[in-house]
């Protein structure tokens, strides 16, 4: 057996535990991993220089360490952040359905947890945290794969969260950390079948798909996002152009931004005459297809048809003409991932068609596309973002972690 | 493009207005097509003997043959089948939340079908009109890959039902026959990701492995019950005796039938007294571990380790003797496969302690594991039974085979 096999076997066991485990006992070992992690704040942050040091002297670019970076005041949200977790709803052993069958039988649909969530992600140490409270809440164990360049801190954070566990008596091996950072060691767990239930990874697309394609244990796909703002003929220009504004530029790097506009032919003058001013003011590089190019002259480059498949992740968009609602629903079709759509009109009807044929998880009828995310959506926090359709889409809150049984009571009943 | 691509992008095509299609023009078709099945019943037919004289040459067992084979009755009760699903409930568009967020959004939350489903079976044609109706009815596309011994029977089956869709102006790719019964055709099935969004293999252990373990595009692993019946010290003897007759005898080739017993070592005697009279009238064979033997004497003969492990589908019964209720469930946890598990006693407490800590899609008290099916449980028919936590679990009925999408109305929020 080896260390991994060991751990997921152990994680497994300790599931069994905590999936019965009461309300009240969770809450209270979140709200202590938050005390303890802002009382030992320094013994992370200590870790974290250590990380810190590592990824300067191998030239790591000043965006992820950013992302790396932990300080006092980013504790204290971390830990806010599980404190947080303690408020929402427990979903576990809640019946979602009760039936009593013609033969007498009491058949109860309750929710349960998955069992052993599997989360791979990137040099994000807050990510420790937010998906082990998360898990936690949930009921179900987790095996956290971090990125190798936040390995120290990550570490430092487990041991406060199992020490947690380990003082109020609940299994900590409900809490693991993979400390092997080697591709090996992700490999082995996309293939730990035996012991993990489910794989999310948050991170790139890169990621997504390395674990997506590579995996045998179920995965979750997450956060891959190519978003589009349709400009309907009949919309509000200006509503228009403050939700592409929004939708582009209030934070670029996330998936619920928008990569490409489509502009309804009849109205491209007049709503780029709306939307130019807002979007020089980030200095957004439009590529444009020829139409557009006709409207916005100097202020866009020609689009490869590369760019309609691109999710940027910066201050760049793709535009693209259309000439009706259903050419933007086929467009959508062809290039999104099913992500989050957005029609902008004042048309009740286009705006139905666009709603109903539009395959995504979340339609928007004029509002920005950044509204996909579980604290937006009322579902308190999220462990990520589903852009498939099967067991969850869209944001993914405690909820969406559980799966559930059938509990059918008899007093004899033969068939 | 190879002619499964072509298949699969004609099948999205198709998913995409099958997907809005309203619930009248669904069941209008369903009714046509089982009236087809019927008026055209001697073209299936004559189909099916070519199979069946295939099968005989090829030296095909009986009780395949038996699966193979269609009458007038069998094609009757498969129209029936169709027809009981156009009566079933559409899930399509339910609003299953809604919610208008503080900043004014309104966000609905709305079920919508899979898009495409491929089903990857065995010999039997009945499961190729099954599985095409609760597709058509859930509003996705499916891709059929039956096995080859059926190809005849298959191909004028999908031929008929096409025909129907034609004449009603739904697209004909709605459903989809892979004619090539090449291992090589199911493999391309297994990795169709771009144009399948999930598998669902339905037939023996063997084929759901193969399916689950080669498969990139999602799976619904369903159908492999190793399935257990525990007698409590506090059990009604008598009832338990009849669960377990019930469970292991009225179906033994069925998942859901019991493969072992755990008996307390307490009522033992007692316990085979009343068992053993019933269960020799089928001449089940038992699998017995040592302390059972002492019991059961010659009426049993030793069991390896492997019988633990084994779905025997037929009159085979491993029996395990247990001293607790925890001890049972420990065993289960190793040896079962998460399908359904029964506890027989008297005792509420011990049942409840059983119920909360047994993982499996049902748990019973008091009552034979055989109710597990979509019928029973009140969904209509079914296209599975899931022993997964991901998506769906136990019988999977229309509501099952459908994902949903919010659906967010603004009036120009920005975030």
């Amino acid at each position: 057996m080896t260390q991994l096999e060991l751990m997921g076997q152990k994680a497994k066991e300790a599931s069994r535990s905590l999936g019965i485990l009461d309300t009240e006992s969770k809450n209270a070992a979140l709200l202590k991993i938050a005390d303890a992690l802002e009382e030992n704040g320094d013994q992370w942050l200590k870790a974290n220089e250590a990380d810190l040091e590592n990824a300067k002297n191998n030239g790591m670019k000043q965006s992820l360490i950013d992302r790396l970076a932990l300080t006092k005041e980013r504790i204290k949200g971390v830990a806010q952040g599980v404190r947080d977790v303690a408020r929402l709803r427990d979903p576990v052993g809640e019946t979602i359905g009760e039936s009593t069958r013609p033969n007498g039988l009491l058949i109860k649909k309750q929710r349960v947890p998955l069992g052993v969530i599997g989360i791979i992600y990137e040099a994000r140490p807050n990510v420790t945290v937010d998906a082990a409270a998360l898990c936690l809440k949930s009921g179900n164990a987790c095996i956290l794969r971090g990125g190798k360049e936040a390995i120290h801190s990550n570490t430092a954070a487990v041991k406060i969260m199992r020490g947690v566990l380990a003082s109020l008596r609940i299994n900590e091996d409900s809490i693991n950390l993979i400390e092997d950072t080697s591709r090996e060691s992700a490999s082995e767990l996309m293939h730990l079948n035996a012991y993990v239930d489910v794989l999310i990874p948050r991170g790139g697309a890169g990621l997504i798909r390395a674990v997506t394609a590579g995996a045998t244990v179920p995965v979750i796909r997450t956060g891959e996002g190519v978003c589009h703002v349709y400009v309907d003929r009949d919309a509000d220009l200006d509503m228009a152009a403050k939700i592409l504004f929004n939708a582009k530029c209030s934070r670029p790097s996330v998936c619920n931004a928008a990569e490409c506009v489509l502009v309804h032919k009849d109205v491209q003058s007049a709503f780029w005459e709306k939307a130019l001013p807002l979007l020089k003011t980030k200095n957004v590089l439009l590529r444009a297809d020829e139409e557009a190019l006709n409207v916005l002259g100097e202020n866009a480059e020609p689009a490869d048809e590369d760019d309609w498949d691109k999710e940027y992740g910066d201050y760049t968009l793709a535009v693209r003409t259309v000439s009706s609602v259903d050419e933007a629903i086929d467009f959508i079709a062809l290039h999104g991932t099913q992500h989050s759509e957005c029609i902008v009109t004042r048309n009740e009807r286009t705006a139905q068609e666009f709603l109903l044929r539009t395959d995504a998880a979340a339609v928007y009828h004029n509002a920005s596309t950044r509204f996909t995310a579980g604290g937006e959506f009322g579902l308190g926090a999220e462990i990520g973002i589903s852009t498939q359709k099967l067991h969850a889409r869209g944001p993914m809150g405690l909820e969406e972690m559980t799966s559930w049984k059938y509990v059918v009571l008899g007093n004899g009943q033969v068939r």
